[in-house]
């Protein structure tokens, strides 16, 4: 039983949390906060034992009737892990002034440049790399729901070049102050985009050029990928190597989910927590081989794609399993993943 | 144990199939579909009987391997009760085409005229009179919103008149086609709005006056209250009562729930299956008394708030609870409401 | 001709910039702008002297290819009044700062504390108030919303109370960084809002209690009024009173303006300039009176609907002026203005 | 000077009537109207003679004061040609019903199929084959942009093969029942999408496949391309192509233009009648070559984009220029494009 911390209880933090403890090879032994917020009130309630990052605002959290266990230098000491879940920017801080100096390893997320952190992760990509290793960082959402599709693509017939456009969500749900309102914003407006870099940090070899966009829309991002094949396959090959890819779901427009608010309803009705739909949706429609090149069009939950993928680091990191695909079976069957 | 039968399996009828499948007094024997979507397949693969409204589609749902019991006829005659959830005006045509033939109680949603269905329901205003009645019409989400805080209020202190303005969302989460995407639309642009005299069908003697308006967002109706009362309270008196009400929760911008988006997350982080806030929430700080006028704000989520009255109308219509506070007690435990 | 300068050129000062120009007694001397952004160089493609408020920046205006023809200090000594429309909070410091100083006359927006500059000024509620004076502020989009309105109704009828809930726009279009996206959010979620105090500082007796709120829009904000009158009068009286009030417009939701989107289009099929309607526009079928209080609903462009009233205050800080209806019609008449 | 008459005086209709207007050689006799809305009214006052297409609906604009001169039928017949901007669909039917019989010449807009009229038009495409022509539709807004730009670097450098992904606008600002409100919806949901063939009824040999989604937002439609190049050229060199071609801007996100709001401020400051930008926007920064393979980011608003094209059509189909670049000159120069 390997004792797990999380630190910065936020959007990723809280489904990180709930992830590792359905597991049973670890257990969560502490989270972290910096305001006595709603969020901190829940963690507490949900029977997390809460340790706060900035230790003069215990009374704060005193007033407001929120539990504090500790602070979070004490939580740090009792871990065999950290799941650094902060803002963008403050892992990699961390992790120089801090994990480092205790000896601790420690997870990041897709917020923390990989130069700063040095090595990236995704369970379907480069499991293996990161047995044993000290510190690792999970690719960002959107990364990550590329690699979802575009591993077992590369398996089963190889790719030549990917082109993807990424529409994105403006901000998440929660985050009331972001826009865009009524906009469409070129982000980067320059070609191409970052996220194809970011997907040759765990699918090195990989030939993609990515354009990204945001749009006002709170819910999922989405992908347009236009895939040139090495080989020859049909379209039916394709369906069926995804339908038996775990965590990616073909979805069909036909049964009424023509949208990615279709999605979130269908994860709504699969009776998830939070909502959430950890698994990639393809709409199946969208499934087109062309001269050679695959065309389809995805969705990614940007709030719980990345959660399994930080228990498999888990147990990458701390050489609990070997077996990539045994890791991620066993993270799934926990999580009800399909 | 009572049988009861949804029929128009969508947004209100898979949420009240599941809150009546929670009760141990109460049992869902079927609901009905029009059309192989995903809600069908989500039914059968929830264990729910599926019912086909439109039998020449038999075939139809068959291709789509979605497993179908009978027809809607046949699910009719196996009930004691049938909660009517078909889109606005069908249910007013099925009492009059279909249930009053049969012989068969019935309860009805907000979308159908109270005038046609002769009779509305509220747990908290009118539960008494609706006891052994045949037709009954749970009132709209609204209206249901709005007699869940004015209840408390006129039994603290009586009220003498009150004014509303209703910020509506534009369209439920899954309703892509329907806008507005950038603009406020008066919404009916006359005054004063017929949710007014809406409350008056259970609240019968309030004095009331609304206005509303549709916004371009999905998740919730926010309401503006301007209460004048009859007797002097101060607003620790008004949190206090609305602390003690059932279905209703003080909740603070304070704490991060600054916004309708804010209350959803909470109903997240509460574990709620759909993410449903069956609870009516009201911002603590917008509760003020003036000059011996309440001013307050609250937030309603559309698709869950009138779940629990429908079980409610259940044990009223087949006269198995004759005291609201025990029905509305049981619905809120075996559902888990605060 | 009186020389005026437009301190702070975006999306306030560049109308008001094009309002002054428009008028046969006043003209502008140059603007300010801090950065080489497409508003400078449009500016300029306009014919506007440009200033630069950061000297040390005129090498980057330089590179851009946009002619700069002094600072802003340069500007300010050419100037018989400058209108300051810099961001909020600003406004109060180059008053203390720079204009006190020079003994320069100049006029505030609404960003600024009414207590900051000592005097508000509208033009039909305290034109005369303001005749002569060094400094005051133009009241906010929505402050003065509510004085084109609720001013001819009080001069016809008295007005005894006003309750107002305000919906206003999350962001002006051209901020693509404000939120938000999905969701209503009280603003502020206390009751009152600081909005009636705001039109006190104009309307110096009215009793008035206002209620605010945020939604996913860019175009107008909304405002719900329920105002007890003193003196009985009809329907048809208000709606007389306020067709021959300038600067409001009665509108039809059933000839097609059946939003605040509807009325944007209006505004472009009138020829308007940047697509402006500086009048406030009330839905006419919205208009009721019931049991002595007058409702009505109306929409603000708030990008537009104060800059009528900065050239007013500019005719009666420079003393040109002393009947506020003359200012008004002259004004209206360069503009356009119905 | 020719004789011209809208046959749908809506978004596009009313547009190309003030686009003839401002030419010399052609002018609007009159356009129709169905219902006595505010469209009705503002194209009365703005001069336009208003033909009504249901004579039985004459009562009801005399009742609300809009001055009817015929109807449609008496209109068409004073006419040269006839532009034809009804809703999808019902142009077709105006076609073999209505104009085919009077011999009447017609211009359809891009709702309409072309295999229903049989030859589609865009000014930059195919001019010379449409000179003389009795009927031509004037391609979508969607159409129009890709051709802008598209053409222009096909003649400097030839074009492989055009991949684009096609973020459009849900509704227009005006079209307030129309979602999505907050989702992102593949539309169509199979790949490829409708586009390409349709760029391909005017450039003829063009290899082009497309995928085209709807987002929440009304301003603009925005394209991300990928163009495979035949001979190599510099990013320079196609930025001076499209700089030196008409109805393109190269706009800058580093000058603030960092959204398709930020191309709609653009136009209001460029003094635009109804805020139109009727050159399409690219993004410069987006311009960037890889591999022989041409990235760009443009914007089109779909409200304008096609006006000037219906002017170009007209005068090719009455044979009043047969040199394209000498129509596209006069059209612009009547209308301020640059
Ligand atoms: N939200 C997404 O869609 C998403 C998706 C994938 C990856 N990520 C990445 O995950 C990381 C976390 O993002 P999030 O969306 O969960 O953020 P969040 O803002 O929801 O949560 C961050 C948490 O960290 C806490 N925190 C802030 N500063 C801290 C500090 N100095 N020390 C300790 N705790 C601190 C906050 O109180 C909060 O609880 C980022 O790297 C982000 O890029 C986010
Ligand atoms: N959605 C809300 O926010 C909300 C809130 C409160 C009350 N209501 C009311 O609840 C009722 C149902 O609304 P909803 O939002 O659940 O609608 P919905 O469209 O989500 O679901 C309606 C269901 O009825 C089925 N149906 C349609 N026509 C039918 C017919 N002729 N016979 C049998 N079944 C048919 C549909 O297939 C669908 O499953 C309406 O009266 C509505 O006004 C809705
Ligand atoms: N936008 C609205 O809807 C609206 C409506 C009514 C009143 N107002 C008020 O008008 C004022 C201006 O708002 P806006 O929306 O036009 O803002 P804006 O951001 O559009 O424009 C402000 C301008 O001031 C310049 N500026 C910024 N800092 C400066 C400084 N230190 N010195 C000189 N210039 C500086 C900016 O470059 C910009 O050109 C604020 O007080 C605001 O509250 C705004
Ligand atoms: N709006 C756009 O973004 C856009 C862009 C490019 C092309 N188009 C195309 O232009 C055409 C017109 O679209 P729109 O957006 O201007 O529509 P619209 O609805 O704004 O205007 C249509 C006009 O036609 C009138 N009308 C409706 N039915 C009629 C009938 N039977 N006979 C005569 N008139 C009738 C309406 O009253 C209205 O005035 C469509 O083919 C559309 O696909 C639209």
């Amino acid at each position: 039983m390997k004792s797990v911390g999380i630190n910065g209880y936020g959007t990723i933090g809280k489904r990180v949390a709930d992830a590792v403890s359905a597991q049973d090879d670890m257990k969560i032994v502490g989270v972290t906060k910096r305001s006595p917020d709603f969020e901190a009130r829940m963690a507490v309630e949900k029977g997390y034992d809460l340790y706060i990052s900035v230790p003069e605002r215990e009374s704060s959290f005193e007033e407001a009737g929120i539990k504090v266990t500790g602070t979070a230098d004490e939580l740090l000491e009792k871990l065999d892990i950290v799941v650094d879940c902060t803002p963008e920017g403050i892992g990699a801080k961390n992790k120089e002034g801090t994990y480092e100096k205790m000896g601790l390893k420690a997870i990041f997320q897709g917020g923390e440049k990989h130069d700063q952190i040095g090595l990236s992760f995704n369970s379907f990509s480069n499991y293996n790399d990161v047995i044993g290793k000290d510190y690792a960082r999970v690719v960002s959402c959107n990364t990550t729901g590329l690699c979802r599709t575009l591993n077992p693509i590369n398996d089963l017939c190889g790719i030549k070049k990917v082109r993807a456009v990424m529409v994105r969500r403006g901000a998440d749900p929660g985050q009331v102050k972001k826009g865009p309102i009524n906009a469409i914003v070129p982000n980067p407006p320059t070609v191409p985009s970052h996220h194809g870099p970011d997907v040759q940090t765990v699918m090195y070899d990989l030939n993609i050029t990515t354009m990204a966009l945001l749009v006002p829309t709170t819910l999922m991002h989405q992908h347009n990928l236009m895939v040139e094949l090495e080989s020859s396959v049909s379209v039916d090959d394709i369906k069926e190597k995804l339908n038996e890819t775990p965590r990616v779901l073909l979805l069909k427009a036909g049964e009424g989910l023509t949208s990615t608010a279709g999605f979130m309803e269908y994860a709504k009705d699969l009776g998830r927590s939070r909502n959430d739909l950890f698994e990639i949706g393809v709409w199946e429609e969208s499934l087109n081989i062309v001269d050679g090149e695959l065309y389809y069009m995805q969705a990614i939950h940007q709030e719980s794609d990345v959660v399994p993928e930080n228990v498999d680091a888990i147990r990458a990191m701390l050489e609990m399993e070997d077996d990539p695909s045994k890791s991620i079976q066993k993270t799934n069957k926990a999580m009800g993943i399909l």
